[in-house]
């Protein structure tokens, strides 16, 4: 299994992603995983080595340009990508085409997971009608970027929160539903009761931010529902 | 695999369930299953031997002691049953209790399923604190019966509602939510986008009662979701 750091440009600006294909020679799914506000960490990369081991081609995206960058940078960077829908679709769009490029991926079949940001990136992506089969959000954000894409969504929606999760107030969900039934979109909503926001990082806790925490259970819960979804929709 | 009738008698009330063995001589956990407003139906016959199909011991409970109810007597029944949640406890631990001496059943692996009213009674039994992993609702009720039990719940909780559901009103999701909180339950609602009441049972359309329908596609997603928890809550 192949696990390698990926370089590719958007308007200029050098992407680093994360490549780990899992698909042994054959021909396997696509999954491409996008990071949370800190930018591509440790975290989303063994997600991906995750995926791999399962046979997936999995490839973890860098909306940012830059690695390990210190908080108040990173809250820039995320700042620019949610004031700038069109951006974010640029740099999600070429991450997919990297995935959908590889010699292993089968292209008819690619499904994009994200972690908070991330799961902005990942329904951002539905809503502009990407050619992915499932948008999977983990303590998924529910603010629209700027200039966000709308219209029929296709994409079979999974987004699964804690209901702590400071970062999701109940207007935030309320709008997700309605802007999810006006789409026409499959849509599922699981809520973890007493979890909050990171519930899959380990490395959260360390931040001790009031309401973020690593949540073993959800994680795993969660992690298998992805699992199952992926079965759903590559069958 | 036995399937049979199984008489047993609350308060000289005598009810009639349906077991299905599957644990074809050794020890397999039990499973209490919990009908619906009409009675116990094929339907959840069929899912009882779709559990001792997989291995478990299933019991399909009868809450009234009649079978084939005409529509009226059946809504009578099941007033009765909300009216006294003493009653509903009664004969649902009965029932409980005939799953948990089957001498294949394993009486400290034991859960619950329900289905509409059935999920009030999975629930009422978290509530009373009866011997059970988990309780999980398929298109639930999430109202109270009279007398409902109320304290600490340690078994988990696994609901899952279709978002259009008429029988759920957001305020009794709302009400749910606040109490497995007070409870400190390990609670998770899943919520299937587009999707009405009955989801489950394909019988349902053909009495076309407005936001009914049955679901293939949330009927299978749920049903997954229940075998993941039990085989977290019984490894």
């Amino acid at each position: 299994m192949e696990q390698v750091p990926y370089t590719y440009e958007v308007d200029g600006v050098r992407l680093t992603g994360f490549l780990a294909d899992g698909a042994r020679g054959k021909s396997a799914p696509g999954i491409l995983l996008a990071h949370e506000a800190p930018g591509l960490t440790a975290h989303v990369k063994e997600r991906a080595g995750r995926l791999a081991a399962r046979g997936y081609v999995a490839f973890a995206l860098d909306m940012y340009g830059r690695m390990d960058l210190p908080t108040a940078e990173a809250q820039e960077q995320s700042k620019q990508i949610m004031g700038d829908g069109a951006l974010l679709r640029r740099r999600a769009r070429a991450a997919l085409d990297v995935l959908a490029s590889q010699a292993h991926c089968d292209a008819t079949k690619l499904a994009v997971i994200g972690f908070c940001l991330g799961g902005i990136v990942a329904l951002e992506l539905a809503r502009d009608r990407a050619p992915i089969r499932c948008a999977v959000g983990f303590h998924p954000g529910f603010m629209r970027p700027i200039g966000s894409a709308s219209g029929p969504i296709t994409a079979k929606v999974l987004m699964m929160i804690g209901d702590d999760d400071p970062v999701v107030p109940a207007e935030d969900r309320a709008l997700f539903v309605h802007e999810m039934k006006q789409a026409g979109a499959d849509w599922q909503l699981h809520v973890f009761g007493g979890v909050g926001h990171s519930y899959t990082n380990r490395e959260i806790d360390a931040r001790a931010i009031p309401g973020f925490a690593y949540n073993e259970r959800a994680d795993s819960r969660a992690w298998e529902l992805m699992l199952s979804l992926f079965d759903e929709v590559f069958s």
